[in-house]
């Protein structure tokens, strides 16, 4: 399939990574041609003006960001448009089935993503953290002690089935999915530097992963611009220290360069 | 396209609608053979056996259920399933653009059953409800005055800009998403009987469509069924009268009959 020449205007709120980020790799690892409206000036207004009214030749409403417009199209939910995206970026499998698989990963990425969310807000979105303190700490605990564990090992389980020769979630090649999963560790390395590392012991198969994506060329480009921008505490993945696990011995986070040898 | 002569099969836990019964009514709907497999004797271990391990020849693995058995395809996440049942089933936009908006809805309606589920839920789901009720009485309120009127107000919003024409999310003809909207509301209706009465009367639309989903023949049948599991405190809707708004002198629920005369 050819790639598009389409420009894709990119909807997301500006400052934050958050879940307009597993757009953003997509569009960056295949070297697509797209703005990041809300960064743009007078975005933020062209962003709430479809947000408020997209008018009635759109082809769907979003209810919140991000949302995509290509050509005629008006997509919002991340899994959407990257299941939209994927086979013109060439970031999807070639087979229904595998496209199948991709986007089923790529759900439960969310559902993983949410549940990461909620460890910071697991009262009421409308309130601020402080608000939320103390159910907040009781949340994290359950997350890093089961949720963390068990996501880690599912993934762990799916790069396995492919023995040696699949190195992807889907197989021999890197599709979205892959990308989202390297942005999932990235910010639970961040959020949960203590719990991370010592659940994702049993997760080499994870930690390779998303050494393979932070190697791809484009990726590892878009790591050094100035367009990825830093986590932070307004983002979905926030490093408050009260909410991770106590330390030891090793270092907070771990130093894992993107060209690092693998073991 | 002809309908699949395929008999479906369809894993989930026994005893509960939950997430499974977004699956149900699309499959109900279109008169599609299926097995709920964990609903049959010896169904839980089959059930079991491909959540632990699915083989290499699965098309994917699952992480919880609901998971669908199509001939060779083994696929989870509620929205992966009805996205590959939707063309087949008749319950799917004909056109790109209809079924990226069918999907997009699909994915909201998850993000708003996912935080049905917390009210009951905000700290952990490996823990019992009673041992989080302060925090779910915090949580319910927020998602009663925010999330509640938030969530319908936007369905609401769709559903109007197709103006007299259009009676369902992606337009004249029902998808997959509509019956998916329906079973929300319903679960809306048994969980906040008082909060949903008062945040409804300003979305007759979703009501309407509520009606016309009820009405149409097969899930008409399926709901008289005993196939229909009731609502119960074990799924992701329950009715503790604690976490809903007090009553007023309205009934607690709406006798809306499925067939009853629009307003």
């Amino acid at each position: 399939m050819p790639k598009s020449s389409n420009t894709y205007e990119l909807y997301y709120w500006p400052g934050i990574q958050g879940r307009g980020e597993f757009v953003r790799l997509a569009l960056e690892d295949a070297g697509a041609r797209y703005v990041d409206v809300a960064r743009e000036a007078g975005g933020m207004r062209a962003l709430e003006r479809l947000l408020k009214d997209p008018g009635p030749a759109a082809s769907a409403v979003p209810f919140a960001p991000p949302f995509l417009r290509s050509g005629k199209l008006l997509i919002a939910q991340t899994a959407a448009i990257l299941q939209y995206l994927g086979p013109r970026l060439g970031l999807a499998p070639a087979t229904d089935a595998g496209r199948l698989a991709a986007l089923q990963y790529q759900l439960t990425l969310a559902d993983w993503v949410a549940e990461a969310h909620d460890t910071h807000h697991p009262i009421a979105v409308s309130q601020y953290y402080e608000e939320q303190k103390p159910e907040a700490r009781r949340r994290s605990q359950d997350f890093r002690e089961q949720r963390i564990p068990k996501f880690l090992g599912y993934f762990e389980r799916v790069l396995a089935r492919g023995g040696k020769r699949a190195s992807y979630l889907t197989g021999a090649r890197c599709s979205y999915a892959d990308l989202s999963l390297f942005q999932v560790v990235e910010g639970l390395r961040y959020a949960f530097p203590n719990a991370f590392a010592r659940a994702a012991r049993k997760a080499p198969r994870v930690l390779a992963l998303r050494e393979r994506v932070a190697a791809r060329p484009n990726i590892a480009a878009y790591l050094r611009s100035p367009r990825r921008l830093p986590f932070n505490e307004d983002g979905i993945f926030r490093a408050y220290p009260e909410l991770d696990a106590p330390g030891n011995a090793r270092p907070k986070r771990a130093p894992i360069e993107p060209r690092a040898k693998r073991k």
